[in-house]
């Protein structure tokens, strides 16, 4: 992942800048020390290596590495790394650390639970572009982790046509028509519609994908009866909590996108213990 | 704030890279439009500079401002902030302003819960260093803005011997020891203890403040009693939440740290609705 | 287009440096010029906005500003801009300024000719990936100005498969298939293949769009009629010349993609002449 | 050569950003491959160090490599360069790879052509600033692999008062006699004239050398003769064609510059096949 | 110390830019010399570190490194380090190297004649925020390297307010008041005051800190004895000189600040000679 | 001066990071002030553009400004600079404003001495490559406004052949002649030796400039003798003081280059003064 180990510098001179003075006057320069990370509570691992990079860029000399991996499921009080190094580096780093980790393994263990509510249904759990500024690389590989997918990355992979944008080209169907033609032979063409109505219209001007924006259960499987003969992807959003998520998806829609997965994770609370070598 | 500007162009630049095709595609280059920030729930708001340095950065040529400030409370519908643009500006920004309000929002929302709890008890309450890699200056405005107050920025403006320094340094009188000659003559220095018989050998060897880190209520009476006679400020921390904080509150601590302010608050959750001028 | 201000400071460090030691030594600093910009050819304008910007980073506080505006047709002598600045920074900025022009019109004018060959058949003549590193998305805009079309922009928002992907993934089938899964609902899936056996394999396992690679022209015309019943876009490439490009493009071909517009298209002569005042 | 490898790095940021998508879906992770560069036609190589580095900087973890060293000269299919890798960033980097190589041998074995013209009359075939932007100093080693010199690098090492500099001065004696006494004392002091009354008003102020501008061939054969008894370095410029070149080198004077070696080479057809292994 | 090797890298950017043109044209690729550091006076070595790193980030290859170390006395003439290296890259590199190692050294050296004045006093003679931008941590730690200590690193790491906060907030009392409570609770609240007058009432208003401007040694041993009893830290300052150290020292204060420790040191003379190898 | 601006800025992220606490804690965020720049001593002033920009950057919307020109002598207490601005943006830029003004006051106040004592001579008196990192041009500049001369700007913008070069080389003419070859024909070449011998060989070889390094007032008197009938510029260097520069200017040389002025000049004295309005 290019621009990575940039984002961790930057994170490292926000926490450290000039120095960790507490640590440079209470620790010795050269000593090296065994350390653990472990969780206290039960969750889905995301950013170990991020996780492990913080140390690399810290300067702690890193050795004698264990970890679970990316996407497994650890216990409250499991070793989730072990390793070895330079004792002052591990503290500097240690916050920076456990801020990725903690947030990332969060977005993954919430994410797995709306994947857990409907995996025998065959529909995509996605996220959406409601994720931290400068983080959503990372967010969105901690939704694939907890066994989610992926919705587009930014406004520059995909066209999703939203409310918006047809209040501004004056309807769906001139909306539809000036995405076809105004952008590459690649690229599908999805558009919002709140009601049966509009999804007609997406339907009728040529649009490759639906979403269908806070919409009722009805409405929902009646647009997923009517698209199977257009070959064309339904996804439902808007608001969708864990309650009302296996509801939606027995509606027939092929992808359910939410916010919450990465705006509103709990962090999964992390610790680092370090032992004197 | 320094970087500030560019926090938000990096921002824009992860989501629109080198375009936003929908928009460029369905709607016209130079049409202006109305907008409005309005929030589908109650809270207090925070980052609305960000938000509008946002739509500053995308071109938008932002002009009838209007906007609530930071720090006040808003209620689920209220005109949060008014404003015309470039259209395809203010669509291109968008979401990346949403990003930053309803997380900084979110922040200073949850922040008021707890200060209202005690504000009667002249305790502050304040952040950790638990924070978003690369946000954590607007994030501890955000605290503020909730009423909150802040704690150190970062390792290089506060000194905190923590149990690994500790561990590192062999004890906790060898740690404060070496902080006290280590750092500059205008620093306090403060160290985590974890019990009385630690609390004791703090203060012995000259710490200016205490972190009791998840000790019990009656601990914590028994430590605020012996702190009054050497003028030693009391900071209570560890998995503080709004049931148990009244109660530490009136141990007599000064200050609690609580780390969910940042890492855990929900998303409020805001729209943009634009129409045509 | 976020990131295009940078490149012109980059470009200008690059020529300026520490400064222009001609100018600097030979023209007094506070005098202005009134500047007039030409081709020594006839073609077809694009870059006359990042032309304006070098000078305003320049420092040359453009004034009495006239231009002709992008995929505008010019002819050998004309004026293509006119503008008063400071003398200093008009001369500092004039190599970097010609230079992003004459590149950029190069494109302009070799496109033009292509699309003027087949502009009555329906076929979208349209650019590649063979840009100059960090100046893609201006020679993109280039394409557009001679009156072609743009392809994916890079590896991140357009799927298409290679041979090199088709070796690795061990046949079209498997590598259509792993990208229909393995990305998002929004992108289509495209693949490249060298004759009608891979275009049916391409088809059948689900391909939304084909590249058929320096094929017969009669391939190509068996291909376009087959592609009629799926709803397929069939795009040509491979070394495509002036010569040979009518013909591809009655076969029935959508798109013909073609590198030359972006690699090998000649500079356009233009030439800045400035007068006191 | 300092900043050469953040080039590469944004290269590959412009190509790749968020990622491959197409390679990511298709490849498993942890394979390697076999990678050939050749060419599609003969050539003189030039940017093979930045072709390698690519591949370096995309994570490819090349080994086994063999290739050509620049400055020699290949024949269409002959290889260019073999290696292996880790084959997602073989493929992900390849075409970033490609566009350096193919256009620096462009530059190179257009160069060649100029060279070998006229290698038997000890005159300097040299570039101009007529260079792409940000690829400055590729584009004069691709110059020197060719066989020829370079010019000065940028307006801040060497003084060289063009027309419109004369224009602003107020004429050639007042330029010249400012350059010496405004630049330090290593500099040699440039002028461009057109024509013999100005080169012997050039030569009266002091020039050390100067530049004749689309000059005659007679009067470029003057000029050479007056300079002998000076000390004075000839330049002659101006829209030098292969067919005249010969001539101009004939008429003594000791470089010939020319822009097109930079700004309107052709880009050299070059391909990478990759296998499993 | 992070950002220390871009500060180098810019260094060298600033020196050699496109190419050390005398190195790459009078010294062949790839041949490797001894080199020798020495000085041409007596001094405190402080920057061997960085000294090194510019050749590490020139490309020199070094080996066979030997050095003394940062903090270390030496004589003129003596073997400050030894090394091999790619004389290329080590004549490219050997201006910035010296201008780095020739200033801080200098500092060291002038800090240590102020420290060996009053070593028997234990006092702390320590710097200021008078340095060189973008150099300040390497100053400060060349102060430490001369036997004196450090002020605060910057503005956001120390409360001191000045007589122009003072002018700003009204009066010593509201300028230390509003520190107090604006401040995190890890955080001293020094104040700068010029005579006993306000030195009383900072005492009062609980400021933890007094900064003495340019007062008399009378009123500074004054201004000692009243501090006793607070427990107050007293730092005097304003043009301390040599001459006049010693009997600052004796008045009683804890610290004494200059600013000449960083702003008027004079260089030492350093040199390196190559031989071939 | 390209590149100006982002010097001023990183150097206020230097002092300022995420907030000067105290400013912040002191005083009101939207007052207004006038501030006074006075010297408490004489000298010539340079870096007055740059002390200007600083409060640009850091949000001082300063107004009413009045100040003296780079260039010009100032005494003791005079007004140096008047302007108006907000009140915690100047305190907050205050320091970095006076680091760069008394920095580069200096280095103009010192050249001035030695210009002074050689003015009627006709000699140049001139810098060196012995600046401080990333400050060098700033510092060039202050040389010209103490009324001295620039020597060569960097590694890349002009030739000379020192000792190292000679080592490496294989002898003077060696290198001189390859540096003829291996420069482009704007360029003159230097040499540096320190006996008749060297400098014979240096001429004999084609050298256009010649550094006398260390030499005997005789040696040079003798050299700048034979110098004349080559047309050579020669140049002393070597620990020049003020006590011995003028009978170095009485031997005929041209230019006398002095890394004293920008490596141990000593600062100048400034101060801001501020009152409320």
């Amino acid at each position: 992942m290019l621009g990575f180990r940039t984002l961790v510098r930057d994170a490292l001179i926000e926490d450290i800048g000039q120095g960790d003075i507490t640590t440079n006057a209470t620790v010795p320069p050269n000593v090296r020390c065994k350390a653990r990370l472990y969780a206290k509570q039960d969750g889905v691992l995301s950013g170990i290596t991020i996780f492990r990079t913080v140390f690399e860029e810290s300067g702690a000399e890193i050795a004698d590495w264990y970890s679970l991996e990316d996407g497994t499921q650890f216990t409250s009080g499991q070793d989730v790394a072990l390793f070895s190094g330079v004792t002052r580096c591990v503290l500097a780093g240690e916050r920076v650390a456990l801020n990725f980790v903690q947030r990332l393994s969060g977005v993954a263990t919430f994410t797995a639970k709306f994947v857990a509510e409907v995996e025998d249904l065959g529909v995509r759990i996605c996220d959406t572009r409601k994720t931290t500024p400068l983080m959503r690389n990372l967010e969105k590989q901690a939704v694939i982790h907890g066994g989610g997918a992926n919705h587009r990355f930014a406004l520059f992979d995909g066209v999703l046509i939203k409310e918006n944008h047809i209040t501004a080209a004056g309807g769906v169907t001139n909306a539809v028509t000036r995405a076809i033609k105004g952008t590459h032979h690649l690229m599908k063409v999805g558009v919002e519609v709140t009601n049966l109505a509009e999804f007609d219209e997406a339907i009728a001007s040529g649009a490759d994908a639906v979403l269908l924006d806070n919409m009722s259960l009805d409405d929902m499987r009646e647009a997923a009866e009517r698209a199977r003969e257009h070959k064309v992807v339904l996804e439902a959003s808007g608001n969708v909590c864990l309650e009302r998520l296996r509801a939606i998806a027995e509606t027939g829609v092929h992808v359910i996108s939410i916010g919450a997965l990465t705006h509103s994770a709990p962090a999964i609370d992390f610790s680092i213990e370090i032992a004197n070598v």
